[in-house]
């Protein structure tokens, strides 16, 4: 029986299980692929305070290393669902049963799909969701990227350096990531801005070749010619195996101290409804997240 | 007249800082002495995630390069206080006032005093609430410490090393530090330790020399000989200067947003009722005000 089980190996579960293991909690982190979450697919950090400029994959090795230096054990299974049984949970995962007092839900999000035909047809042979993943398959090549929040705007700039063009379409007439993403962006010739627009169907043969795409407000449509889309429309959170209470997205609600709708269960991070799905936040409230997981089991005593 | 004026430079006012910078907000961080906040005068760091064991002085200074690599303004006033004049605020300071839109306030607190004999008489002249700063001039001598809580386990593990003797006075029977710290503590043989108890008085001639210890539980007395007393018992928020809602204590009240009771003006870190008092927190905390105040700053468009 653990005191404490953190589903998830971003900033916000690795911040929870240093501060689990400072508190001599019996605790074990469970992560699907590797530690790491999105920060692990993230081309550069410039907001985390301490690294003024830091690669995704090195900060969240730095956050690993710190987490295993203090001796969190770190599982590979994947979380199939959450029974609560009141004064403990069983946390029911592809390597067998996890018993523990409390949880810490930090299983983050996953990139958000556009729904449009060609997208899942393409898959992985044109459509992709991740810049530092596909980026290299594109050298020199003419790619379309969806959207206009941080994401898109960084992953954009990074495929800037790669790619011969990049034609970004973002449905409304102005950007919503960090001001100095978007001055970078503007700035960057290779970049074809189709503003107010959307894109409608992904076409090709073995692999994308044309993306249509419509303009909202003259309702007119084309063809680009392009042999990639990098989409940056949203996430989703991970939240499928957990009945907590939840908003329509699918994130999870918590108070905050971090706590669910269900005694014992606490959220931190990207999956969590409110947070501003920074690093710097997900460390906040994997620290709160702990420290409430600490105060329940005081009250279980 | 600025967007957003920054108050205090610890690790909340920083992070406010460097998310403002990329907001391109108009911004200026003021300080009372030099950046740092409390941070500045700890001995050693091991939870904010990325750095495993840093000092205190060295993160922060990690801090400031960060912020002003972005072009963070650092401006040295003391502030006196801040005029709501609703659409914009007036901040009156030692080195003139300062007009802007919004202000987030991340001043942090200082050390509560005992508030007993000789406390004042003998400040500096062996009384003490910063082991960093002092403990040196205590070498192999022996000195009492009091609390039982975080920094005063910590400062009395570096103090330790230096003096001969630590007799740490504590009134409950427990102490409330992290785990990990008790550990150490307990394990250190040069701590000589008095639960159930508290300082009454502090004597001496030119410098202290005896403290007088009662103890809670049989009411009897003892002098202890000892030529140094480090008192770490809680902090008060440095809040005197704004007239926005505050709880008891004197700690800022805010929603999860970090807006407090007047439009306008945030607060984050140790100032803030409800926080944690951590580093981790109070980076959250700072991204998150700067992230509330860019939203107030386009509701007043």
């Amino acid at each position: 029986m653990y005191d404490l089980v953190i589903l998830g190996g971003g900033p916000a579960g690795l911040t929870s299980g240093i501060y689990a293991q400072r508190a001599r909690l019996n605790t074990v982190l469970v992560e699907k692929m590797g530690v790491g979450g999105q920060v692990s697919i993230t081309d550069v950090i410039e907001n985390y305070p301490g690294f003024p400029s830091i690669g995704g994959p090195e900060l969240i090795q730095k956050f690993e290393e710190h987490a295993r230096k203090f001796g969190l054990p770190i599982e590979l299974a994947e979380v199939t669902s959450i029974e609560d049984r009141g004064k403990f949970k069983v946390i029911k995962t592809s390597e067998g049963d996890f018993e523990t007092k409390a949880v810490i839900v930090a299983t983050g999000a996953h990139p958000r799909k556009l729904g449009i035909p060609g997208e899942k047809e393409f898959a992985g042979k044109g459509v992709s969701y991740c810049a530092t993943c596909d980026g290299f398959f594109y050298k020199q090549k003419d790619i379309v990227v969806v959207g206009g929040g941080d994401t898109a705007i960084k992953e954009t700039l990074y495929l800037a350096k790669i790619v011969n063009k990049v034609k970004l379409v973002h449905r409304r007439d102005a950007l919503r990531a960090e001001k100095i993403w978007q001055e970078r962006a503007l700035a960057e010739p290779k970049i074809d801005w189709l503003w107010n627009s959307v894109v409608e169907e992904i076409k090709g043969n073995t692999g994308v070749n044309r993306v249509v795409v419509k303009n909202v407000k003259d309702q007119t449509r084309k063809e680009l010619t392009v042999e990639g889309i990098f989409i940056f429309v949203g996430i989703i959170p991970n939240t499928q195996f957990v009945k907590v209470k939840k908003d329509s997205g699918g994130f999870i609600i918590t108070d905050e101290k971090m706590e669910t709708s269900i005694p014992g269960i606490f959220a931190a991070g990207d999956c969590r409804a409110q947070s501003l799905k920074q690093i710097s936040t997900a460390v906040g409230e994997g620290a709160l997240a702990t420290s409430a997981a600490e105060q329940y089991l005081e009250s279980l005593r």
